[in-house]
């Protein structure tokens, strides 16, 4: 089982300039066949589906871990698109001509059947699906899909960082280009814990430098590109077995991390669209019955929950960068 | 972001018969339209998506507890299926006829895909897929959209239930659909909160009352049907607000845990299953790199793991089983 | 727009030994890509699509009053299905075991999904979709299409019959292939006066003749394989422009019926399956209310609706047909 | 069985500018999730396995008679998508460059696979498929789902009312707002006899008053939004039953309409888009040959068929507004 | 089994101005139900699944030998596909921006997925599937099948190629065109050899006649509308008992090429595109890695591949041509 | 373009017991994610959109070389699931119970779709489609990608092994073992030859040598593990730069052969299924058409295609065998 925390695994820029057009193909990274979805849930049911653990344990932490992390994968791409829909469904709901600003836009089911939000697809449409899920329950040909996954979602992912000029997406991508590579290693070495085989020779692949990405520094400076986090209170405590010795491309030692997970940021409090009836077309009425029921409930009369933008707002930001 | 814990949500039976045609049926409670895939990613990436959190803090509380719960519940029900093909696939690697006794079972690629393993699939095959998500992004539509597949969930559950003798099946139905039921009421009450509706006659739905099924009666007696749990270190301490008065059932008060999250049991350490492959042909070389790699590492000579069987195995008990 | 007429295009037998597998496959008689949905379909949106309707009216017409008669076949089908589902989910609702005689069903959806009931799928549980209609706007296109589909459809047709011994798939499949083989010449004489191309000598296709197969020859008998029907009250009157001349295989007239439609026969009111909940667990509490609410309304005592059954029922036939 | 009447049940503009982007983004009310076809397939789905109908009569004719209806809306969306590609696809047949103006559309296979016709798929393109059919057997389930159905399709038309600005989309969903408004009404009340509880407060979910609409007024005059045909010469008697006391919103009286259907209005006749070969390249060699077939069958010169642009053709219009 | 020629059937233009949205439209023609994956996968297994082939030899050489011709077709297709998005992804790898020229385009998946390169997929990015192939062993409806699936080719091959202007589509729709009539005049005597009808007043179909469209008359020229090629060094010899008579188009006698294929063209050879890492960020790395391995194989020290650019190299054209 | 040679690249055994349920099993190997049809595509997309082919010439060769040997793959499944359903459709066409034997089987469409013939599906009778395709451009993930392809081809294959003791099957299996254990080694080579990684010590994987397996013997006695062909007349000189070195389990070295293409083996001619209509419900008929036409064409007397059972049959000893 997991417990949830309320923040996000890295800090993402505030809305801005929207961008469906962007917000389309970033997609690619939430649902596509190498989006992060695949990533979660591809570890997610390997380790479910793993046999004989404790003969494996090394292998079998390995998985669980970096699969917890990958939940936060998705909700960094999901929250990336939000911001950049954000303000491009502006206006008032059910008022005609509202939403032609985006009637031409790639992906129509953001505003349709969402409220300026992500949709389950890829950055043409289509649903993820669980064929993209490959547990075949051998270890090293889970390990090698993995590695081959890993590869696959890198290259996609410097795609979308060529393609989309949106701060959001080009965070976005800066992160999940260093952390991704982090799981690619991982995924390499312990196939040669396993066989003996050599795979560090074939990074960086592609065959980019992750260093060269200027939104990969930072990341880059707090040794992110080293770490593994077992992000879980208590298990995991194997991980050490398999991902450790020189990073393949700076031959800096790889190493665990001694916190649980990342300290991460609070996530932005993305602003109403009332247009697309996010979350009502009358936003300030469910703020009113929340009040009420926070009294009644005896919670303390200002929200307990923690945003970037508590007491500050990033509405009116976006107006601003809208008009 | 989460952490994960590695224990389930509750304790299943360990392996006994083999029932791999059972298993077939139990996968539409996995990758169903209204199976736990969809029930965990609806509510989560409702959250993802949802705006104006702090506005609606409440309500968003809700969904995002309520999501991490149904982790536990993807995690459940693979578990289930896990143990229901454990025995099925007796043999040794590479050897003719050592399958002959699933060649005609309904889904074949639990074991020609998967590993005697859990397929992100229906009962028919079918791959689950990002169109069984609704996301809206308006509040009161979402909740409308959730009670339905919580009921639609809870059909599903009892016809299952009705249909698999397995003891795997039997105590995660039994389980499933006293948590369940919690859902269910949670986002009726939200509903009523957020409009006045009062949905508590609809109660049960399908009209048969949980406390009729023995396998949730041990559930209902520790209060299970009862309780929300908010499933994080410190977030989502608003559930409160919304989750609250009687159960329409019972007539019994609606309550907040005070514990973070179920105590929940070690999962069975399932054996291997080297006919296919799983966890490779032969997991006793995987056991012994394991070992050379912990040793290595400076970690204890056993597995830090905890699972239920520790020391003990199930795979001797399967053997007496299925013979 | 349309008017329904709560009646069957023909009789069919009532439920007697339930035979799930067979209801799967004559599931692609409904949900194949030749199915009764895609020939409905398939001719609803041609019509709809059909642009300068007055310059080919009779072209028109022919569509949409054959598009109108599929509408009954995908009617039959599924009736043909329910019929042998009932009696497969006997047994009490909530009660483990009851449906331990379906678990290994080619469709388990039709008992998890439905309440013994038919499927939008077909033979294999796939669903049907959009892909399957052809509506390219060009009429000579379109025809060639549905000549083809006809085809498609009458050797799914015939080998479903080889295939299900059931007595209500027998008469299904007696029915529909005389319809269909209407359908089939009614499209090849479309051409025929479109372009002047002879396509009387494809006939029969597949080369078995209709009348060989005995559950064709009572419908054969009332000439049925000879005559069209409008199927509305005043409009499509130029099919007889088309639909004309003699009878590939027989060389008797074609006709257009003097009735818009055929007489057929009421439906048998399937009985209640209260183990998948069909009407619901308690079929004779929503009876209770149905009384209830007919009285306030000023509706008569007894059920307005006219079934086969009416003061009889099915359900103890039934009950003597499975033991 | 159904008999086909055909008229439109509402009167929709002639051909204007052509907006094919715009047709792109109805197509999700079409063959979308919420779209019509879901409507109309479920609600026919679920009357076909309605077990008990005597049992349950209101219940059942009140499914019936709604299927129906939505026969008309799928008519009606399709016409409306028709309406906007006229003039997209101007100029002659087989010549490089014609439909170089559509090659950045958003649904190609409007023109590559239709002629300039409408497609059974969503805004971007997916096929409607069965899954999107929920027909459980279980009556009270099957009406919450519809009830769910019918708020998401009418938060989809209210998304695509503001988003597409062409006459053709506002006239389309200004009717059905009104119309799936009833149909709410219909099944929240349903659920209500039923089981007791109130979902009245739960109106208007959107919560956008359908009266704000403007294109809604005309229809509201007309108390349209308050009547339930039955849409059948003889059957589905009791839906007066079930369809009775105050609407949720404004208070005025449910009522059955005293005529069997809405009157409507017959169809535009659509003109040739020979570009894409509709309904060929050479549309008048089509004209002669049916003039000489309905002189054969001996109907009248000219064609039986009522079309609202009888002698006047919309041909002229088009060009002039697309100039 | 298969031989491979390193030629394209005909030659096409080098890389001009690259049209990626152009290229989208294009995939119809590829992974569409009516793009060359269906015929070719169509006409290979119905040749596989080809029972009595001695008893109906004639129209086994027949399917067998058009299947062959139809692997060159969708070759040449994405040959098309990949000239006109050459330039379109000009850059360096991994450099932010590089890609935002195409961040609009109809298929993103081209550029993210792909190198610049064609997908499995239609016109609106959707994946060519199995369901696309009919082949139903009857071998008259097979052939029927065959017809029409032709003349949807046709169909589409038309409106591509009124919709794309670029040189590279308009060259490959002419040479289909004449090559897929080819086809369907085959099918169609194939009928009616088998029955007797006559299928000759069908042609053209659509009603548009091939010698009308200019890129088909160098085709037309080369008497390429009347040769059936054998495709094979020995087999296949009896395609001439069914292929022959006047072509029904022109009346020109149909004939059986000496040749075994046409002698067609070597294909260009497109330059790298390092945006996109086709063949790798660093293409000049791999040429000197496979100079190298040449080398120790004792290969000549120039590639000995034939391409259509050898030494000339169309990249420095392609600059030209965008800037 | 290719040319095709009527063999089969090794011998298949004649029909003998029908195995229907083995054959649904088999659909795997063919439209499977890790089927033939995968393969087959991969390679030859890969080899169509693969740029800078001058400069990376041993690279192209050995993909268009590889591609072209798996569409002798695709073939030999097929020939094999057609030979285990021959003689399970017995039976004359038209009559009732005809099929009742195959009712139950696990792939009905093989029978209802198909003429007791292949269809383009996986085990589960979902449809294989172009998402399983990869073709990155970036050649090094483009061949990690086959490496992976093929090693979750072997883990089927051995799978199916162990699941079907059909003859054909096991044939086809031992055949495909040593035939995709080449093209594993032969990606993992290339990967070594482009990066200096070494992955030799991850065979064999899945971790069973393929020695092992005594349906494999053969083929290795004929060195066939060792041997790759370039499936081509001229081309292709250059996969010798690739393709060398030592076997990574045996030791043996590596060789191209010299022949262009393996001898293989004529077909057999498969019975006709008269019940199935397969090639017609009179197969007598077309083959007296079939006669008449070679005479017609001035082609010899007996027909002139070569198979196995030339002059012999396999009716037969099919009778004999089912009986």
């Amino acid at each position: 089982m997991i417990l949830r925390i309320d923040r996000l695994q890295t800090e993402l820029p505030p809305p801005s300039d929207p961008d469906p057009v962007g917000a389309s193909a970033v997609q690619e990274l939430l649902g596509g066949k190498f989006g992060e979805m695949s990533t979660f849930m591809n570890y997610t049911y390997q380790s479910f589906n793993f046999r004989n653990r404790q003969g494996a344990r090394p292998f079998y932490d390995l998985l669980a871990s970096i699969a917890a992390e990958e939940f936060g994968h998705i909700e960094l791409v999901t929250t990336a698109i939000n911001t950049m829909l954000t303000g491009a469904a502006d206006g008032k709901p059910g008022e005609a001509g509202d939403l032609s600003g985006v009637k031409g836009t790639r992906n129509t089911q953001q505003f349709i059947a969402g409220g300026a939000g992500a949709m389950v697809q890829d950055s043409m449409g289509k649903p993820w699906n669980g064929d993209y899920v490959f547990s075949s329950g051998d270890l090293l040909e889970d390990l090698t899909h993995n590695f081959f996954l890993e590869t696959g979602a890198r290259n996609n992912k410097l795609k979308v960082y060529e393609m989309v000029d949106h701060p959001a997406a080009r965070a976005l991508t800066g992160y999940l280009l260093v952390r991704g590579g982090v799981h690619q290693v991982a995924y390499a070495r312990a196939i040669e814990k396993l066989t003996g085989a050599d795979l560090m020779k074939m990074f960086p692949s592609p065959r980019i430098p992750t260093e060269k990405i200027p939104e990969c520094q930072p990341h880059i400076k707090r040794c992110e590109h080293l770490k593994l986090y077992r992000f879980s209170p208590d298990d995991f405590q194997e991980i050490a077995a398999v991902f450790n010795g020189p990073h393949p491309e700076t031959g800096e030692d790889l190493e665990i991390a001694e916190e649980v997970q990342p300290e991460g940021a609070p996530p932005f409090d993305l602003p109403p669209q009332p247009a697309v009836f996010a979350p009502g077309p009358e936003p300030e009425e469910i703020a009113k019955i929340a009040a009420k029921l926070r009294k009644a409930a005896g919670l303390p009369k200002e929200p307990t929950g923690v945003v970037a933008n508590n007491g500050k707002g990033v509405a009116g930001k976006v107006k601003d960068a809208v008009s």
